[in-house]
């Protein structure tokens, strides 16, 4: 069990600034995400991207932005658990909240800051009745490795460059490959890997085993494709998860917080970013690092009740220079 | 008259922000700044050096912090007003603001933005009664012209590098120099101008010259010191100013702002950054940053009654591109 004064959910830029606040006033963090890396939307749907509205950068890609964010909180070292999904979290007889996360880390965390974005991104699934029980065997949500599947015959279900780069490294190890698209994909033309416009309708299974995908192709004909693996490469798609179920107030999936401390209605949950509901909200990364400088505040002054918080300025508090391992001056 | 959306009253970086946050929402702006150059506090008292907390920017000064948010709101080309403080401020009769400057400038403004931080800044003067009625004449709060000096007995009363420097300046224009500050200053010594550690407590004139500033030393005695002409050199203080005469809430000398829209009790009237005041305040620039997004949002919809203000994304929406001058496609 690691213990801890702050669990921050969500390693995006507000989860990363939230670690970086909460350091400045000598509060520790762990930080949970969903994905395997750090970034949350910015890694995940804009790495690549130009971002102009992020004060004093007049233009960054979204993993520049991480980039920056993973520098700066370095000082603080927080702790970075990736790839697992808090799960469950339950209160103490103490008042600490004991957390659970996909991957059987446990937590016994003071405080909690919620900086969970549009949610945990899961694998968008093939809508088949039935063909769920497949999956993890014949039936996989991305492709880890493709010599795996030589002499096979796979179908890669996707459009976009993840699913085209899928199906050529199938290819290449020596798969038979069909990818399947809703729509014709003129950047997809290869001599590697057949390809069809159209979309599974269904599947036959014998003995326990996938052994068709019914295909309606674009043109209006009806295939009986016969496959070993399906591999399914339609992105990923955030849903909000198991922080529903925490007894949080919520308003139009929104996690509802005061604009004083950004606190949620569970004392010692707080809650940052693009999650969050209050009047005048506006979605913007902007708006999130506000959020948990001043939940950060709020935090210090509930973990440490009988000393005021003070405000420090960066560039005069020696104090916050040690922190921050900067500008230490030799003895003469 | 200058006619314009929006009116902000400072150039510091919440002031810069907000400009560009406005031009983001195709709401044109002009900025005023009591002082000669941009960047507020950022310019005047930490032009050197770093801050550490701006999100994303691991270490930047001052200076640098003010030359990035300039680059960002270039593209909307803002009015820049500076050297000049807003005097009056009055409502016309169809809800205008008629805004007027120390210099003369005038304004007709749909919308105010007050980001005056700790307010204008003004020089810092020597505290001895009757020493006034010089000012502009041989008494002078800064050096201009030092070859005006040459052959003049002048005293430069400071003891920060401006003081030094001027000091330094009028010595090789030819003047008599003598530095004057309250304890002593291992820096200033120097073949070209004499030291003196110690105190000003009163003056002499004659005929409504101004002859003799008396001189308490630091080791004790008292100096008759004859004088063409006094530079006050001790830097900038910041005060209110006539904002506080414009019928705004206040609270212990800051402006009462909602966290909705950072309206002050005059409709059209905001206020963002370290001047405002509401629950949980931190005088902090990321939370300026917050609350210049919030206001303009809240000013769009105040001048646009008709239209929902839509939050769109600088990464993905071409209007903002355009608006930006950035990422336009040539023609196939």
């Amino acid at each position: 069990v690691i213990r801890t004064d702050a669990l921050i959910v969500g390693a995006g830029p507000v989860g990363l600034f939230q670690a970086f606040e909460l350091g400045l006033l000598e509060i520790n963090a762990h930080i949970v995400d969903s994905l395997p890396y750090p970034g949350g939307q910015c890694a995940e749907l804009y790495a690549d991207k130009p971002i102009y509205d992020i004060p004093a950068l007049p233009r960054c890609t979204g993993r520049e932005l991480v980039d920056r964010l993973l520098q700066q909180v370095a000082p603080f070292k927080p702790g970075l658990h990736l790839g697992q999904e808090v799960q469950q979290l339950r209160r103490e007889a103490d008042g600490r909240f004991a957390v659970a996360t996909s991957a059987g880390t446990q937590f016994l965390a003071r405080t909690v800051f919620i900086a969970g974005g549009v949610g945990s991104f899961q694998p968008r699934t093939l809508k088949l009745e039935g063909l769920d029980a497949f999956a993890g065997g014949q039936l996989r949500y991305g492709l880890d490795d493709a010599t795996h599947f030589a002499g096979q015959h796979v179908v890669v279900v996707g459009g976009d460059e993840g699913a085209i780069d899928s199906a050529l490294r199938l290819a290449r190890a020596g798969a038979q490959v069909l990818l399947l698209h809703r729509r014709d994909l003129p950047d997809a033309a290869s001599a590697a890997f057949r390809f069809i416009a159209g979309q599974a309708t269904g599947f036959a299974q014998h003995g326990g085993r996938l052994t068709h995908l019914h295909i309606a192709t674009a043109d209006g004909h009806t295939l009986h494709h016969a496959l070993d693996a399906l591999i399914v490469c339609l992105g990923l798609s955030p849903r909000l998860g198991p922080i529903t179920q925490w007894g949080l107030a919520l308003e139009r999936k929104q996690v509802v917080v005061d604009t004083t401390r950004f606190q949620t209605n569970e004392p010692g949950i707080f809650a940052v970013g693009d999650i969050v509901h209050y009047p005048g909200k506006r979605k913007l990364i902007v708006s999130g690092f506000h959020e948990a400088t001043l939940a950060a505040f709020a935090a210090a002054a509930l973990l440490r009740p009988d000393e005021p918080v003070l405000l420090q300025y960066t560039t005069t508090s020696p104090r916050l220079h040690e922190l921050l391992g900067v500008n230490i001056k030799p003895i003469a």
